[in-house]
């Protein structure tokens, strides 16, 4: 017993945004984590500070999003431009868009803007509830997958700061998230690839200003004759300021250049001319050299990984840091929860580096093609207009799509993971005919779109994209139709998942007879949630007459009666804002980090649950879908 | 100094829903309060526990909303009738509808529930904050409103239960939130007259049970041939039961009459055959006698003042007496700091009690009115679907009406204030062609309608009846229409309430030299926040060329260019839900309880202002509106 205590699931490096998300999660669904950090305090203030629309998605599924919002973050809805007058005559409001148009579809199109302190904060206070406490100041001094015990096969070698006491501990996984400069990094010996080998010097600014520049509550960015600057307002009256110091497309760079605080401001002074602007106080101020890159690896042998800043550097200006690395969290947590419960094969872990690695260089080129469209000219107010429309019709030149898609990339939505064992695609080694339903706009890799439905138990206007929170399950939505006209399918569908072999039948809970009566999201198994939709008033569904299996989901069944915006002539708006045939429904399964895994069409017979089995299969560590039928 | 220590702004009595509402708002606003309960700690669990629509937007302009909603208080969207089958059988709905159905305009269409002493605790949380500690247990043993000091006329005994160590304090006022035995009330002599002379014993049980009654969530009202019980959802898995012990119809009525927990539990048993009920455990079981009762008097001499159930009892099964408490707080608190603020003239005290008895008048008559109605028969699906809609060419016969103004009055924005001093009618003093719109749809005296717009200065979309916060300032609302067209008028405006005799000049801060950058509500007044809404797209107004005045309120100046479903082909929503000609705008005066005021029209000259002076003139302390032009 004394041996087993230095032996951990997992050894998380870093408590920066990567690090907390990670922890929280593995913490909450039961893993054995130890989480150090090397400041002996957490962030006070400054850092990061955007949190995105899709980011707001991810912080609300872990429960997190009440204590955001206590901190009255600023809230981005808008970006301006401003550009030089003719003549030295000061600047100008040249345009301003929606920084979440509404063809984005989102329920917070707005970046949320707190110090990272604040974040790390809320984070920690809901680690430490799920019973880790994150060692400081600790740092990593060795490691090595040697193998010697089979099941926790990595060795690490951490010590105390304050101390010098070094502790040998053992450990199935390595995480490092420990920003830019990694040791885990460097001793795997994986290399930064810097993409175009631009590098900047950054100065930041948080203060408290008193000025008469009109958008000084808003995201701007301000080309001057004097040099140019980006505004970012914050919480508690404050404003960031971003003054790029130094580039290496200067004639004279040098990567150590830097600035006082009263050279920023003077700089500041001259660029918002004719407006004014003073200083009330200061309250955080950095400068930093920034290289764009890539780690070639975030992993080599899926048992150390990294993620955040430790795989992808980029300038601060898109606000995407913290984003990413939450991004880059939640994938590996779901996937290592996949494993370790023993639903996946370890071959799931695969899919991390590559998914994750094509959204930091999607996010390089994206700051590239970004920088450069506004450096050429602002939009004007049609391609405005054009972009912010919801409208398919409306013309798109090459401005409005490339506008269209930063939007997508900066609000969180325009993560698209690749076809793969976990986003079906024709290649996908589940056949069946039944995958893909012509007109539904769900993307397998894609975030799952927002619907409010009523869900039947308690009559309560809920938000279906939020009922399964983050606890690593498989969210199974059954979008079941008119219930008269489905009422076969869904028989069979429950006939057929109480299978033997089903997925919900391999990997029903142990517990199962002991499952408390108030168990409102895995009745069956701790690895799916089941979500039934009808196409039907409240009142037009009969929850008595619904097979056993259906109502032992009581907590999620829903009727789909609830009006939308977007679709404001619909009769059952869920399922046709997603492109689902009211009455004959369809099934999606969403990934634990909520985007799309597959869609499949709800038939009468053993198909739609066959469909199922086959795409669990791809990737299950026991089969599924074979063998003759017994009951759950 | 000593002496001095003794004096109060005002003695609280109770600590109950509505001494802590009271006791917030006054200790926020700096009063110093003196408030004592004579229970040794606050509400554990049990008692009131429903949170009403329009009560929970009152919490949200507290700033308590998000505390209450971190609760996850249970949300009840529908109530549903259960009824007898034929032969014994047992029961079965006979028919559902919405607590809070479509045509009442609310954000919140749900009535919030958790247990009073969750709710106790958020205020109690704040109170402290603003510099109050509620001291306990103590009671009040005398009282008298002696005048022996003219500033603080009224003198009390208070009583340490613990020590017996008696205080004598003074106060400006004395008000009693003590609750249906109110040592005040008695000692003023002031008598309750029982409405219908009907009494009632009723037994509450809250608890956790197990049940395969599918609407153990939902709010129910269940006839049975062995009784009638009203079930109510609760937080934590918890349910409430209502169970009618006794009633003075009774033959054999006797209010003594009690139930242990095992009679109440069997009863229910036998009520919800042919369901199985079974309690995991019990929290919360009382017998309470409940006379339906108002008192004569509100207060004598209108420095002694009561409120709560001090004032009125009724049946708990209406869910009204928490949130009545709120609104008596409510009215009386800004209605002190308008007269000791030195703003209204003393008489509009001699408003608290006709305004806040009317509504308990209501409240009895609606609670016999809706017994009445349900015990003929249940709604058919059909009266249902009239009741629910929006329409206004449904048809509704008397059922349907009675139906609408119960669901309008338990949702609290039934709540209409008759025509007085503040209320504006034509019989008010301040006579102008300029009062009152044709087409608008706002009802002085009644609760300012939900609307969302843009805010200029940051972009956030923003809920325009929530943006200045319960602080005891008159909301002014200047619909300023289309810019183009208004701008003579919004110019004019500006310039006569800059003018010396202006409420806002008359009413201006003396520390107006140093008010802080950035003061958001009350940069001229601590009496008024001025709000400009344009018809218009967000840049179609430039904020540079608006009156400086105006610009003093760069917080509160907004586009209404935000789409509303309930008025889906209106362009400017706001102007359009609330009947303002999108063109010609107008202006609403609004209370600090967020009740309507009055309504005038925004025209050229001085005709808006004037009439607003005249408005306001009917209860100011000092003359408005005459005498020579000078700026503020």
């Amino acid at each position: 017993m004394a041996k087993q205590d230095n032996r951990y699931d997992i050894v998380i490096v870093g408590a920066g945004p990567v690090g907390i998300l990670l922890s929280l999660c593995l913490s909450r669904w039961g893993y054995r984590v130890k989480h150090i950090d090397n400041r002996p305090v957490p962030t006070a203030t400054g850092r990061a500070d955007g949190i995105q629309p899709r980011s707001i998605e991810i912080l609300r599924n872990l429960g997190l999003k009440r204590a955001l919002m206590a901190y009255e973050p600023a809230k981005v809805y808008d970006v301006a431009f401003w550009d030089p007058l003719p003549g030295g005559k000061g600047i100008t409001r040249t345009g301003n868009w929606p920084s979440c148009p509404r063809f984005i579809d989102t329920r917070y199109p707005f970046t949320a803007l707190v110090h990272q302190g604040k974040i790390e904060k809320m984070f920690l206070d809901e680690i430490e509830k799920a019973g880790t406490v994150v060692d400081r100041p600790w740092t990593i001094v060795d490691f090595e997958n040697n193998g010697t015990d089979a099941e926790y096969p990595v060795e690490v070698s951490l010590k105390c700061l304050d101390t010098n006491v070094i502790e040998n501990v053992r450990a199935k996984y390595l995480f490092s998230g420990e920003g830019a400069r990694s040791f885990v990094r460097e001793k795997l010996g994986v290399k930064i690839s810097y993409k175009d080998q631009i590098s900047f010097v950054w100065g930041v600014m948080d203060g408290v200003v008193q000025t008469n520049f009109p958008d000084i509550k808003t995201k701007c960015t301000i080309h001057s004759d004097s040099g140019s600057i980006m505004v970012i307002p914050r919480e508690d009256n404050m404003v960031r300021l971003y003054v790029q110091i130094a580039s290496s497309t200067d004639p004279d760079w040098n990567p150590r250049k830097t600035a006082t605080v009263e050279e920023v401001q003077a700089a500041a002074k001259k660029i918002l001319r004719p407006y004014v602007i003073q200083w009330d106080r200061v309250e955080w101020y950095s400068v930093y050299p920034i290289g764009q890159g890539i780690a070639e690896k975030y992993t080599l042998d899926h048992r150390v990984f990294m993620g955040g800043d430790a795989c992808h550097t980029h300038s601060p200006k898109a606000g995407q840091g913290m984003n990413t690395a939450f991004h880059d969290a939640l994938n590996f947590a779901w996937k290592m929860h996949a494993v370790e419960s023993g639903f996946a094969n370890r071959s799931l872990l695969e899919s991390y580096e590559p998914e994750r690695k094509q959204i930091a260089e999607d996010l390089l080129a994206f700051d590239n093609k970004y920088a450069a469209l506004f450096s050429k000219r602002p939009p004007s107010a049609e391609e405005v207009g054009n972009a912010k429309s919801n409208d398919a019709n409306a013309e798109e030149n090459e401005f409005v799509q490339t506008f269209k898609s930063s939007c997508e990339f900066t609000s969180g939505y325009g993560v698209a993971y690749d076809p793969n064992v976990i986003n079906w695609s024709p290649s996908h080694p589940a056949q069946s005919h039944l995958f893909g339903i012509d007109g539904v706009k769900l993307v397998p890799g894609r975030a799952f779109t927002p619907t409010t439905v009523t869900r039947l138990s308690d009559a309560n206007m809920i938000h279906l994209e939020q009922e399964v929170p983050a606890n690593g399950s498989f969210r199974v939505f059954v979008f079941a139709g008119t219930p008269q006209k489905s009422k076969k399918a869904l028989e069979d569908f429950a006939s057929y998942i109480e299978k033997e072999k089903s997925f919900l039948s391999v990997y029903r809970r142990p517990d199962i007879a002991n499952v408390s009566y108030f168990e409102r999201h895995n009745p069956h198994s701790k690895l799916f949630t089941l979500n039934f939709i009808f196409a039907s008033e409240k009142n037009g569904v009969d929850m008595q007459s619904l097979p056993q299996i259906v109502k032992d989901y009581h907590h999620h069944i829903y009727a789909d009666d609830i009006p939308d915006v977007r679709v404001p002539h619909a009769k059952y708006s869920a399922h046709e804002k997603l492109g689902f045939d009211p009455e004959q429904g369809g099934v999606v399964v969403v990934r634990p980090d909520s985007h799309v895994a597959c869609i499949v069409r709800l038939v009468e017979g053993s198909g739609t649950v066959d469909a199922l089995n086959a795409y669990f299969n791809a990737f299950s560590s026991k089969p599924l879908g074979q063998g003759p039928g017994s009951h759950l």
